[in-house]
């Protein structure tokens, strides 16, 4: 650290004890990189003496999108996180907002940056940030996500640093950083491009606490590959292997995937497939699985807007970093860029997203259980389904050991229509809904979607709407929630 | 026309001939204009000549989007449209379609021409096009809409023209024909931007009928305004006014206004406004308010996708398209540029549409009566809703002397999801509706938009849901569609 920064320099609960009660933290963080590890532990600590007092302290957070259990897990059993944006996926803090204790507001991953710059959203009034480095002159370079934290930096009007040293050696000069304007281009024609500069510049006075720290972000490792996740990822990449000999599909369009199992596998099974042609991401989260790709040598470039490995990904990636200059195999970008509609339409990206529960007509319940009860977050898969150029929701076909159907006559909650969705896949296989009418994507879904437990019970909803409603859309109002409503009172949605 | 081409020139009925049972046609039409006006009822006369021979005769009908009736009504009349995309609007295809006679895919009308030229949806097998002007080397000079139109000439592999003398004063030389890649930038980076060429390029081998008309569009008047639709544009012209005012809305964003009272009264209002700036519309369909603004000399540029004009419209249009100079501010273009997902964030369009109904926790739908039966179709509001900067959406609050609340506790069916939604005005009142948690949306949105008839009973149901489920979305799902329950069985949503 530059020695004019040292007297900035100060302990976790020092800094804590300069936020204050009802502030509005926008911290650094998405998917599991790059969030703040101490101090929010500090801030609990903070608020249990002054709840003693008899302060009701609260703040509320905005980040990137999830972020480790120091932070969101600490938060919400220390109940101080009164309000949360833009997306969740931590058991504590859902558990927080489905009791009515922290309100949250589940916004498309590109969209919250601008209406926090443009003010429709208030203003964060102190950024947190994780960081490699920053100099005297007000030069930040993050760590392993872009985020809204620049938006954050930018925005807020008092700013601590965690200076984290963990990743200074392998993330310095990965980022690129570039806030758009209310209208005006975003020049990215190709996924690796570059537009904009490997730093965050603040003002140096808005710093008003630097925290020493050296620890790594803390991602789980994930589960083995089930035989679901296998048998997905095969029928998707069967599906555009034939998209491909069809002459519909271009060897060159980037890839986005979701988050998880599914999204891991097919980059896996990419990587082994000796036809594979280089692979390009223009994607959200940058996972594991990037590394089978990079060891097979296929990879063009992968462009997100976080590096989120677990340990032992992020040994890789510290092994051979330089060795192998796979540094400039990557790309982090703000998530309004990483994510942004225009770009994402331009560069044809082929996307691959879960579904929580989807319906036989083609909509997708991204987000809530039984219409109310609110699971992560839309993310960013609304950003990539409605603009790219082929997209897949994914999901097996049964939850909880069978009595929880993913295809249900009607989705409880809707967050992508008809109008967005264009291939669903299960374990069951691939129904491709593109040019189709609603019943016949019905007919589809059914057949080659839906778990063979559940299809008596759709065929016959299906059956019972063409016999008795309307011959577009054939709902049967009165019975559209019956799937859901058995499953809230005998607790499975079979009979 | 050119002497080359005389020996292509045939009547309406010759030119029917030439269509086959099972023909995909791809026309061209969009919301009223440039649609071909005299081959649909020689069609017509011919299938019905061909069923007292025993053959069941039928054809596709792709469009740009809605069309006159003198096509749709004939067609659909005739019962021989067996299927149809991507938009209607005409109460006999309308019918046919929820009878289950006609299949009807609702597509973002964006998505259609990329969907066709890709073959996920069959290409049409004959295009036939309104047209001013036709040249032996195979340009074709498009009457009043873009439409679909450039891409059902490239695909198909025979074109029958109506050369339509009654525009091509008028109408040569304000089209800008691009038809975007699979992937690639579209290079419009202000609303005027013309990037194309002024014709579409056909082979002229492709040409085999001619059929010379000289008729006008034949587009009703607009109802006179009502009260409804004046207090709505009022306040979204004050809502606008205050945002500009709080310094969070630049004043040189263009507009996209949705088709009819409302958004004329918007246009109408703003043309009489000596406060208001010169305006850009970045739009779909022009109307005939686009003459109050220029009259008033305040139109910067109007790029739509159709120009829509009533007769008395197209008569102000060709009094002054020379006069005045007005031909250079319009430019007309393909649909999927009009409407380009990529270019309306972009340029930071502000959008204006029309929601059939409305929940209390910010969904719209704008196609479907009680989950099944179609209405006309979504249209463009999607691509402009989910990419704008600022978006609203408007309705009365109720409809059929009261008997239809358009604010209701859940959505028969979602078309724009609680993430894409920003403003809802109704004669009532104003909803911002950015940044508020679901709860809060459903108290402002029962507030500002419902009418005060239905307030009870949707506040009934918010407590209801407040007191028994979660507090993230408190749906009830055994009470979700009460209100459309009650509709079907007793004529109206209240009790």
């Amino acid at each position: 650290m530059h020695p004019e920064l040292k007297s900035k320099v100060m302990t976790a609960q020092e800094a804590a004890a300069l936020i204050n009660n009802g502030e509005i933290l926008g911290i650094s963080g998405f998917t599991g990189a790059g969030y703040p590890k101490v101090l929010p532990s500090a801030l609990a600590e903070r608020a249990e003496k002054l709840k003693a007092e008899g302060v009701d302290f609260g703040i509320s957070l905005y980040t990137g999108a999830s972020i480790g259990d120091e932070c969101d897990g600490v938060l919400a059993r220390a109940g101080i996180m009164k309000m949360r944006l833009p997306y969740q996926s931590h058991a504590d803090v859902r558990n927080s907002i489905n009791k009515g204790q922290t309100e949250y507001i589940d916004m498309h991953l590109s969209h919250s940056a601008r209406l926090i710059r443009m003010g429709f959203v208030p203003k964060p009034t102190l950024a947190i940030v994780d960081a490699c480095e920053v100099t005297p002159d007000g030069k930040i370079y993050l760590t392993g996500c872009g985020g809204n934290t620049p938006s954050y930096l930018q925005t807020a009007d008092r700013i601590i640093i965690e200076l984290n040293t963990h990743y200074a050696d392998t993330l310095i000069g990965v980022h690129d950083i570039f806030i758009p304007e209310l209208k005006g281009n975003v020049p990215i024609y190709s996924a690796g491009d570059k537009i904009g500069k490997d730093y965050v510049q603040v003002d140096p006075k808005k710093i008003v606490a630097i925290v020493e720290v050296n620890l790594p972000d803390s991602l789980k490792a994930f589960a083995a590959l089930d035989d679901d996740s296998n048998a997905i990822a095969g029928y998707i990449l069967e599906f555009l292997a034939h998209e491909r000999k069809m002459g519909r599909l271009p060897e060159d369009l980037p890839y986005q995937s979701g988050v998880g199992n599914v999204a891991n596998a097919v980059l896996g099974r990419m990587a082994k497939d000796p036809m594979q042609a280089p692979v390009a991401l223009y994607t959200e989260v940058i996972q594991d699985s990037i590394f089978d790709i990079l060891e097979a040598d296929k990879l063009i470039v992968a462009s997100g807007a976080s590096v989120s490995y677990t340990i032992s990904g992020q040994e890789k990636y510290k092994a051979n970093a330089h060795a192998k200059n796979w540094k400039n195999k990557f790309v982090l970008r703000p998530q309004e860029i990483s994510n942004n509609p225009e770009v994402i339409r331009r560069l044809g990206v082929i996307s691959m997203n879960t579904a929580l529960e989807a319906d036989i007509f083609g909509h997708v319940n991204s987000t809530h259980v039984n219409g109310s009860r609110i699971m992560n977050g839309i993310g960013g898969s609304g950003d990539f389904a409605r603009n790219c150029l082929l997209g897949f929701f994914m999901t097996p076909s049964v939850a909880k050991g069978g009595k929880i159907s993913a295809i249900v006559p009607m989705v409880s909650h809707t967050d992508h229509t008809e109008h967005d969705t264009m291939i669903f896949v299960s374990e069951q296989g691939l129904a491709d809904l593109r040019g189709l009418t609603p019943i016949k994507r019905a007919r589809l879904i059914i057949e080659k979607c839906a778990h063979p437990s559940y299809r008596p019970l759709l065929q016959e909803y299906l059956d019972y709407g063409l016999k008795n409603s309307v011959l577009h859309t054939p709902h049967t109002l009165d019975k559209a929630f019956d799937f859901h409503k058995r499953l809230m009172e005998t607790g499975s949605m079979g009979v």
